[in-house]
């Protein structure tokens, strides 16, 4: 008799529901009149709010490899790059839904790790998963989409061109502002680089700087924020994209692991490299309106909760100067 | 000289969202202060509304083939098949996000086409594209999100347990029911089936119930209310699987195209079959109790501004009688 993996073609799609369901939490979430199991869930959203909507995707072959990664790291992180995306615009998660597509012939223990792995940080943040589709495909990718919710008027954003009219809610960029990074920069793509050249298992998981990111939306000195997916060169332009201005960084100043360059070094790796356009740090890149006296980085640091380091500043002519050049296209 | 095609890889990510960003129109659409560009999309919920959120997805080899369906077909689509979702809801379409992962080597045209067949479903519906995400990957999918509203407490739901306790804002499912369906059944498989047997393009698209969802929503004698995605008996099944009760049909009252039989003997397939179990027909099925005197199907044929059948009823004994068996498993 053939001892084989029970696969998702041996459970089909409503045990598969079910399953999820169990590990989701059956109990209808706060805000969420009704979860998982009709044709859409019902959000009763909480008055004076903004909800923030975002969408990200981990594919097999482009963002993860099974032998790379574990089935709960990769469920793990299609929530994580998500919440940091709420993060980036200062919003609290509210909740998130999954549009899972796999092979049939997926092991039911694969399936069970990514859910159980999405779940974790669902739970850890607050972020129940109330709804999604599943769907068979020749190789697997997790699409997310995650609901957040800030004061109204109050979200972050990215750059933005200073118009003439009705006053923003808050500053838009502008010369002379500062600019600063969350915990520390280019440790994901040395961990990456270090598995696939070591054949190991890469079960680095980012932190979404969600307290940070609502702490500086009710500050009205934050004139800019982005979280930094594709490397602080490539994300840096995306801040500055809209506004027309540029950016002087002081590469010695941003923040890096102990032993970071011995270890790039070993390795045969660009320290710089890594941090312009490695990535998924997920780290936050934040623009000040600086007052009469700065904060020092200790004293953003205490009030944001979270290690902070200023980097550099904004300034009228246009491009980056101080850092290599960014990826143009991260993706394709 | 060797000519070829314009790729994915040719433009890269950033000119590909603008291509999707100059197509999605880029004035913020109303309820939404921003739209595509920067890390989330931001919603202002109108007041005395829930909001109501799904997510579904057109898979490459499973529910669309390159050569079987045209691009625009396959952007349409995936945009329609979750504004179903909340025609089943009797939502209002508020916006939408696309997830969209495709090849490097996916020509520029093929992308445009797929883009152009959802902004114009989404133009039609009143449903703007708000935001999304781009990924690389071996074959293409659309994972699409899509947010409605409905006043507080009045969305359509499947059948649920009547529960002691406090009073819902509608009737649940009960004995005696009247079941309905909208349209016409088993034309889309009837036209799968078509174009895979010659070899003929399949670019039937549905129309999503919208405004009759919309009008069932309103009404308390609506009790049960799901999309037909699956097929007739399938659909049943889901639509009765929380209350413990069952269904009758007389299935000679479902509604089909004129020559749907002779036309289905002509392909060598089974119409009861097609019906029951064929899906994609996109029409909603609903229960209603009944009042003293019972609506003709033309009287609600004219309240709901759409074609609709009483097919059946709901009686206490669980199970359907009068089709055959739903499909336990639709997509593994």
């Amino acid at each position: 008799m053939s001892r084989r993996l029970r696969t998702l073609a041996d459970l089909g799609e409503s045990a598969l529901i079910e399953r999820i369901t169990r590990r989701a939490g059956s109990a209808p979430a706060r805000d969420w009149p009704l979860g998982i199991g009709d044709d859409a869930a019902i959000l009763r959203p909480a008055p004076g709010s903004d909800l923030v909507l975002a969408m990200d995707a981990q594919v097999e072959h482009v963002h993860f490899r099974w032998g790379r990664e574990t089935p709960r790291t990769v469920g793990r992180r299609a929530l994580v790059v998500n919440l940091s995306d709420l993060a980036a615009m200062g919003a609290a998660p509210v909740g998130c839904l999954l549009s899972l597509a796999a092979p049939s012939m997926l092991p039911v223990a694969v399936f069970d790790g990514l859910i159980d792995g999405l779940v974790e940080e669902a739970e850890r943040h607050g972020c129940p998963l109330v709804g999604g589709n599943l769907s068979s495909a020749r190789s697997s990718s997790l699409h997310v989409t995650v609901v957040g919710r800030v004061p109204i008027g109050r979200a972050l954003r990215r750059g933005l061109a200073r118009r003439s009219g009705k006053r923003p809610a808050r500053a838009s960029l502008g010369p002379g502002d500062t600019l600063h990074v969350t915990g520390v920069l280019g440790a994901a793509a040395l961990g990456r680089v270090r598995a696939d050249q070591l054949g190991t298992r890469w079960t680095r998981v980012a932190e979404p700087r969600l307290g940070a990111g609502q702490r500086l939306a009710r500050s009205r000195a934050t004139t800019a924020c982005i979280d930094l997916s594709d490397g602080l060169a490539t994300d840096l332009a995306h801040l500055l994209e809209g506004s027309g201005l540029g950016a002087e960084i002081d590469v010695d100043r941003v923040p890096v692991q102990p032993g970071f360059v011995r270890r790039c070094a070993a390795l045969g790796v660009d320290p710089l490299e890594l941090i312009a356009r490695g990535g998924e740090d997920y780290e936050l890149l934040f623009a000040r309106r600086p007052g009469r006296r700065p904060e020092t980085d200790r004293a953003l640091s205490a009030r944001l909760g979270v290690a902070v380091r200023c980097i550099g500043r904004v300034v009228e002519r246009p491009g980056v100067r101080g850092l290599p050049g960014g990826r143009a296209e991260h993706h394709f």
